[in-house]
């Protein structure tokens, strides 16, 4: 039998088992697991390595306008660090323009990163403005292809959405078969926090975190479930960051509740002390919600394992520290005023790394990794059975790891565009091999081989019930 | 020895004990307990009954215009029938006017119960309005001895503040010793579905409640818990109705929170079977919160047995079904549209003989009735140990129950200026045998005595700490 | 390529995935996956049809003396109804016997199943009689590839152990790599209350269940849990069947402990109304811990769902109703005394219908079905990567499921060697279509098709760390 | 009117209320709570001082035989170490010897208190041997005054009762209107723990501690609480020690069942740091259960305040250091294995005092000192009304505390006959100023006034349900 491309010889890791075969592909997609002693085609040699589904990352914000800044990372340089680092498909955030259709805002994101992508894509819709005309604006959104609408319970004046629009968005979507994700924070009572910092004259970066409390978080959490159980919609909490958040999320899946969420890596790897490294440095890591106190993170690693935790996403929203992309300035912005620091940070490339390296501390299983990396993204998200998963007939989105070598994570190498990387000079006890994206080989020793983008959008699946 | 009067030969029943005493009475307190075989003094004769400390219900609405509509009680109505039911202070609520000052509202109400109440009497103060520079106008509402601040989740446009706002009337009560009241439902979603089903043509009185479900109010009062807890202020949440409710302030407590409760017997008795009676005859109990599920009473009953509610008010808010007062209309403004029904019941008159039923019918120790008729709410609104208990120094209000009575409850013999009671027939196994309010015998069985008013506004502590 | 068998057009489902696929077999192991459009080898028609790893049912008791009773199923009979219900390995349990040594009893097992077995086996080893000086015995029954021991808190003086001789076990399990099973319930509390009933004239088979009450199993369950803990071991809670022992489950693995619980059909689908069945006829459900009250079924396929309960096996251990096998009486051993019923049913032909009927009725995916029925019992139990899944590499055990036909459970055409059935007369959505040991074909449209035995002993893995 | 005592001034303390109040005793009894002014008699001058009911101290070993020892105190030295600190009455524990009737054991306890103790005194009844023929012996302890019974699951082959015979003594009580007082550690646990230590050569006190885990206590509590559940009995588990054996009485009691549980002082000021103490001085702690790791002192605290925890007793169990009384050995018995070290330290001196201590440091109320150590122990063990309140008519057991004045704890100025103070040189911010038993001056300022004993045997009531 003659294939596309023949990775040889690795141990091929589902959320359920491990187990060395070959993997043929042809026309872009797996064709075949097993022994293909006889098989011929252009080879990928794996051999001693693990072969595992391409990340998805369901969080990204490339291109992204945002407290007066713009994210350093377009989808050209956003896409190039993520399959560097082995994810192969993003889901990035469309923003809706107030006063204008969410079509609108659709559609300018679509523009932003066609021709663009390494990797393929696809959107949620962010809303921030849905009086009650809109609401039926929702339905062809989700038949676009774009099933997950974004509402923030934070940022007020910019984001955020009261309760009753909420529930409002909460009912139609009910209705047209896509699901809620939420930025659980409590933006009011953050706001009077801040107000109040900044009268008592407190501007440096920790009081990003000092005035962004886990129990906002953790009360957001429990209201955005209690109000998509009263509308009987699945919910999606994004970048979940505080162990008593996560405990909402435990108990209303414990009820039954089709409650999901996702925490990032700089949740489970950095924690509030890194507000306090001097000279303006905890800048690089002012982002919404903020990181934790020294011990959340055990919480989190816990709940990962125990399946309260569903996905780890990224958050990527990188802006540079000295100055930014394009002459746009970035993180000095709030040089004396922490609530002017652009928030976010960059990760889309290091989520691998980071979370294998956990797999070989004896955090996570090797299945797990998979499950919370491809598998899990790509079922909540409608992009199952296409992606996220090993088997014949599936996109052939595929990565290989090196266990046996070691990676130094810092932003000399890496191939975001932005000037520093939070977890500069640490270790990872694995390496990204290889890259496949539908088949293509894109990256080779963490190098990437091929110029043209290979990335398409692509349409994800609304619940069928 | 002489007294002014001698309570003489009862069961002296405190939160903790119940003992045979005589009660001295001189200069309207309490001057001893014991033994008082040769004393002199005018007699009343308590034997083989029960002597408890006058009721407090600190949840009363009387002169208060709502929904288009006027409660038909007012102080001198209301507080009549407060007396008559043993109730002998009460704690009602000024409303402030949109855009005047907090100490305007409170002015208005002292001049509505001024000279016509037979109770005791003070006031909450309800905010309706609070923006930044009114915030330090709380701190002159406590020092007037007003120190309780009630804050509305529900009611969007009417009474409703957002979560900002309540967060900074919050920060504000930790610094001056006020606690904050809440109404603890959530605003927004109650918007959505009544409006929902409205559009449905779902107008009788029975979807008021289906329009407010007890998530709606276990998110609230989690939320305000919340709240609470990050401005390090005590929360009491008033008329609470719901088990889940309820279990967020259980949870809240056990953790060490001062977060304190109130239900009203209406939650107790009744259910939301009511609202399906025939002929408009549900609107009777279309109140906020709404009578739950059967079922739900139980877990209330087992809450006021293990302390996770604190208090029984009543929540007295008294609308006539046919014509109202005044020849202002009454429930029949809602005929036509559920929404439109005034919101809310009598029930100051029975509250004390619907939770001494209870007593005999073993759901309650006697003990406990003091504690949560009296003792609690007058520890936790300030108004003790001036009130509250049976004990030397304290005020003479008194109420002496007689056990071997029945009662029959009847719109035709209550006292309440209002068309309707919501018990009418319910048969209880005692008799408010007399009444004294600060030494001065007013009701005697079951009649008042005195015609001119006994009452005056007390000035209620702040938190010392 | 040449297969000595290919599946061919089926639905593989694994615990994470379902795709169609082709499998190729050689050497009795699944060597390809995918299309095999031009390989050769005879073929079993899948098509339309479903493709699950083997039933493994890891709780069964062939050819077992107990209670003065033998069961009426031993190897040949038992496997022939295992394998016809789509189970293609079976671990069974070796008695102790009192006074001898532990391997005494596991080679007595190996002669009854030696020869005899269509399945695949293994041994559980029991343990009645563990003074100090046999704990080492412990060691070579592992070594020998039965690493799993299971103790019981109930049945005294038959086979309970008291918690210094559980937790002696325990700390030596814990060294030599095994995992402990654990019958859980109290059997102090039962003998008192059966002794009680009795006393009282109360024989009906009914009184089985009302002597063994929900609370002693949740006792026994927590106990368990406990002395595991402390020594430091996997626990695995046998033929689990209260809610309330559940959520024992539930905790201590959401505190990452290594505690996994099997329930069993039986109490997913019948009840305590089972006993109330007239003229005898309660007995048939006579098992031990008994049936529950309707109403917990449903808390157990919640558990299911939320992996609080890991694996269904059967508890198959059949006693004729009329008279036992070979002479030997049944179940009316206990017409005039309920506590001399053998305890026991049989099962192990019905958990694979059973369960995918529950597929089709939406209470459980396809994916958690093989997760419950294959793969975690055999991770759990030492067969994995040998058995439990569908991979290149692992034993060709498969079966096909066609879900378009429905088949009637009846003991007119079950294959046990008893003669009743719990379920007589229930209809399944779907029929077991094929079934393969290690690739060879022994089950066709429900019948056995071939007569040689096939099965062999398994050596079970120790835990490696 | 005259009085034959009057204390005067002082502030009067109810688990609700704090009120100046002079209290009038005659024949005994509290005659009279109020102003006394121009009452006569002998005055108790208590201004600006606390008067609280005398302490109940429900759980003491005095002239034990235990561990081949004899505790330093009997009746005489124990009351006078008692009295002394503030508690006027006790319970003390009648053994069973085995072999011998309940009634045997218990007047055994009679004749050791006989015409010694300064205090009221009463027994539960500790039963070892109780096979079926003896349990209706339980009924006559009952009627004679002593309605508790202490069974232990811990001390295998001197105390431990197996679940059986618990649950048999259980059924009994039920019925006898008696209530269950446990010693909750799995004994069974313990001693392989024990044996493995020794075993080890760890012969040190503090593996006293190491070798009874918290789980060994949680397991146990929660195993009673099933027990006595299924049986219908309240439960009373003494000296309670872990926070986590709380968690189960907490959870019990949510759901409404007559579970109550005591903690002494032991457990809330020490921890297991001072079995590290050099020298042996660890064994001056050595109790069964262990003081628990430091952290779990502030469980116990919050469970207090929540009441959770109902009652702190002390189990006052004194063994001397260096030799006993008459001539016996003290702890040194297990100099050189720590299971040989008498179980027990003392304490009824200082409880009074260091819980008063607690209440000037903000962590208890006064009110809630007085709940735990007198009124709630008085209801639980059937004391209450005539012990256990300031009431009239209630026996005039009184203790007037000074807060102005300082008290260090010692060895050397206790009263106790015991060579060591587990508290030595603690400093307690209240000093004993009267106490009075049934109206009987009996210490001043920390001194004994009278020579003779008071003290009597008090019948306790059984439960009249």
């Amino acid at each position: 039998m003659r294939y596309d491309l023949i990775v040889k010889g690795g141990t091929v890791v589902t959320p359920s088992d491990s187990y060395k075969a070959d993997i043929g592909i042809r026309n872009r997609k797996i064709a075949v697991i097993g022994e293909l002693e006889k098989a011929e085609g252009e080879v990928v040699d794996a051999k001693g390595m693990h072969v595992v589904p391409g990340g998805i990352d369901v969080h990204t914000h490339f291109d992204m306008p945002f407290m007066g800044a713009t994210t350093a990372d377009d989808f050209a340089t956003g896409s190039l660090s993520a399959v560097c680092g082995g994810t192969t498909s993003i889901v990035d955030f469309a923003i809706q323009t107030r006063g204008k259709s969410l079509m609108h805002g659709l559609e300018d994101w679509h523009k932003r990163a066609q021709g663009k992508s390494l990797v393929d894509y696809g959107f949620h819709m962010i809303i921030v403005d849905l009086p009650e005309n809109r609401v039926k604006e929702m339905d062809e959104v989700v038949r676009e292809g774009s099933p997950t609408f974004k509402l923030f319970m934070a940022y007020p004046g910019i984001f955020m959405s009261d309760d009753a629009t909420i529930f409002r968005a909460m009912m139609r979507t009910r209705e047209n078969g896509g699901t809620i994700c939420m930025h659980a924070e409590n933006g009011g009572v953050i706001e009077v926090l801040v107000k109040k910092a900044l009268a008592e004259g407190k501007i440096d970066p920790k009081y990003h975190a000092l005035t962004r409390p886990m129990t906002a978080e953790a009360e957001a959490t429990g209201r955005a479930i209690a109000l998509a159980e009263m509308a009987g919609v699945p919910l999606y909490i994004v970048h979940l960051s505080a162990g008593d958040a996560m405990e909402k999320v435990r108990d209303a899946r414990a009820r039954g509740l089709p409650v999901y969420a996702e925490t990032c890596p700089q949740y489970l790897y950095l924690n509030y002390d890194d507000y306090e490294r001097p000279d303006f440095e905890g800048a690089k890591f002012v982002m919404s919600p903020p990181l934790r106190p020294k011990g959340n993170e055990d919480r989190l690693w816990n709940g990962l394992r125990q399946n309260w935790l569903q996905v780890v996403s990224t958050d990527h929203c990188s802006f540079c520290m000295k100055d930014g992309v394009g002459g746009k300035p970035g993180k000095v912005l709030g040089k004396k005023d922490f609530s002017k620091i652009p928030n976010g940070a960059p990760g889309v490339e290091t989520r691998l790394p980071l979370l294998w390296d956990a797999v070989q501390a004896g955090k996570l299983t090797e299945n797990r990794f998979v499950e919370i990396t491809a598998a899990s993204p790509a079922k909540i998200m409608g992009l199952y059975p296409k992606k996220g998963l090993i088997a014949p007939g599936a996109d052939a989105d595929l990565v290989v790891i090196d266990s046996k070598k070691k990676h130094t994570i810092s932003a000399k190498t890496h191939h975001a565009n932005v000037d520093y990387n939070p977890y500069e000079g640490r270790v990872v006890r694995c390496s990204i091999k290889e890259v496949m994206v539908r088949g293509r080989r894109v990256v080779k020793d963490y190098k990437p081989l091929a110029t043209p983008p290979h990335g398409s959008f692509v349409k994800r699946d609304a619940r069928s019930n």
